[in-house]
C-alpha cells in the first residue's frame, strides 16, 4: 500500500511542492518527524486538509508522533519525478519575465526556464542566467523542436491574446499566465493564472478586515462546516 | 437582508477581488446576468463554492436566470471599500519589485504602491512610475509616519528575515512575501507567501499528470467528497 504509486486528487497534487519544500529544509535541519500541526503552521493549509492529503501518500501519521520526515520525503521525490528535468519557456523578458529568469528555480527542484523569448532587438541574442533570449518570431519552431509544454507567459497584456493564440498551435499544454489579461484558449490548454493586483487586493482586504486573527483557523471551520 | 453588511468567511473573502474583477469586465462588456457556470469558467473556482459563496452576498441565483451583475458589482464595490486609497510600501527595488511598480494595480482597484525602499544607492532618489525610492534607513520613520499597514516584499531571500524583523517593530499588519523565504513573525502579522517556485513546480506537475483535464472538475467533486 505504501509503496504503491495511487492516482491522487488534483487538489492535492497541487499541494505536494508546498510539502515537499518544506519537508526538505525540515530534513536538512535534521527533524526525523513532524506533526500535522506543525506542518499546518509552516505551509498554510489546515491540518484536516494535510491529514487527508497525507492518507493519499499512505503516510499515516501516529498520534503523539507525527509523520515520518523520510517517508514522506523519499515519497515526494518519487512522485514529483525530481530526475526528469523539465524544460520550460518563458515569453516576454521585461521586469517581471527578468526577474523570474533570475529566481533560482532549480534550487529547488527540476524546473528550469530554458528558453526566452521577446521582440526586443536589443534584448534578442542576450543571456540571463545563462538563458539566450530569442526572437519571438522562433517561437513555433523552438517550442516544437524542443517539445516544450509549459510556458510562462509576462508579455504585456495587450499582448497575451495573440500569444496565446500561438501557442494554440504548438505543443504546450500549459501557461502559467502573469499577466493581467484573462486568455482565452481550448480545453487542450490549461491556464494557471496568477494575477499579480488581485493577490494585492485581496489581501489588503483581508488586512483591513480580518487583521489580527490567523489566516488559518477560519478555512478549518469552514472545512468542517462543508463535512457536515 | 440584502442590504445588510454580513461577516463573510475569511476563504471567501479572499476570493472576493476575482469575482469583482471578473464581472467589472462583464458589466462593461453589457451583460446583465451571469451564471454560476460561466463565473466558474473564468474564475477557476467551482461552481459550488461560487454558490456558497454569492449566498453569503445575499445573492441567490435563479435557475435559468443566473445572477444579476449590477446587484453583485454594487455589494462588491461596497464590501471591498472602493473609495478608500490603500497606501501600500514595496521593499526591494530590484526586477520583481520594478515590474510591481510598473503594474498598474490603481486600474481596477483603489490598492497604491506609494512607496518604494532599496539599500542600492544608484536607486534612492529615483521614481519609478511616480513612485518615489527611498533608503532602507527611512523605513521606519516612513512606514509609522504614514502609517502603512501592508508592505510588498521583494528582497533578496537573505535579507527577508531581518528586514521583517524590522517590520514586527512598526504599524505594519501583513506582509505580501514574494521572496522563497518562509518568515517567522509574531501571530499580530500576516504573512502572505507567494512563492513562485512552488507555483511553477506545481504547475508543471499538473500539466504532466493531468493535461488533457479540466483543472475544474476534481475540485468539485472533492468539494462534493467532503460534504458526504
Amino acid at each position: 500500500m505504501a509503496t504503491e504509486q495511487l492516482r491522487i486528487p488534483k487538489a492535492t497534487a497541487k499541494r505536494l511542492p508546498l510539502y515537499y519544500r518544506f519537508l526538505q529544509n525540515l530534513y536538512q535541519s535534521g527533524k526525523l518527524r513532524v506533526s500535522s500541526a506543525e506542518l499546518s503552521e509552516a505551509v498554510k493549509v489546515d491540518s484536516a486538509t494535510i491529514r487527508r492529503d497525507f492518507s493519499y501518500f499512505g503516510a499515516l501519521g501516529k498520534k503523539g508522533y507525527g509523520y515520518n520526515v523520510q517517508y514522506l520525503l523519499n515519497f515526494f521525490r518519487k512522485t514529483l519525478d525530481q530526475d526528469a528535468l523539465t524544460k520550460v519557456a518563458l515569453i516576454g523578458v521585461g521586469n517581471l519575465g527578468t526577474a523570474l529568469l533570475r529566481y533560482n528555480f532549480t534550487k529547488n527542484n527540476n524546473t528550469k526556464i530554458c528558453y526566452a523569448f521577446d521582440t526586443n532587438e536589443s534584448k534578442i541574442g542576450t543571456q540571463i542566467s545563462d538563458v539566450t533570449v530569442y526572437s519571438l518570431d522562433q517561437l513555433e519552431e523552438i517550442l516544437n523542436k524542443e517539445e516544450i509544454q509549459v510556458v510562462i507567459l509576462t508579455v504585456p497584456a495587450q499582448a497575451a491574446q495573440s500569444v496565446t493564440d500561438r501557442l494554440v498551435k504548438t505543443r504546450v499544454k500549459g501557461i502559467l499566465n502573469f499577466t493581467p489579461a484573462r486568455l482565452n484558449v481550448p480545453s487542450s490548454i490549461n491556464v494557471h493564472h496568477i494575477d499579480l493586483a488581485v493577490e494585492l487586493q485581496s489581501f489588503v482586504y483581508f488586512i483591513k478586515n480580518y487583521s489580527n486573527e490567523s489566516e488559518d483557523t477560519e478555512e478549518v471551520e469552514e472545512n468542517e462546516k462543508t463535512r457536515i
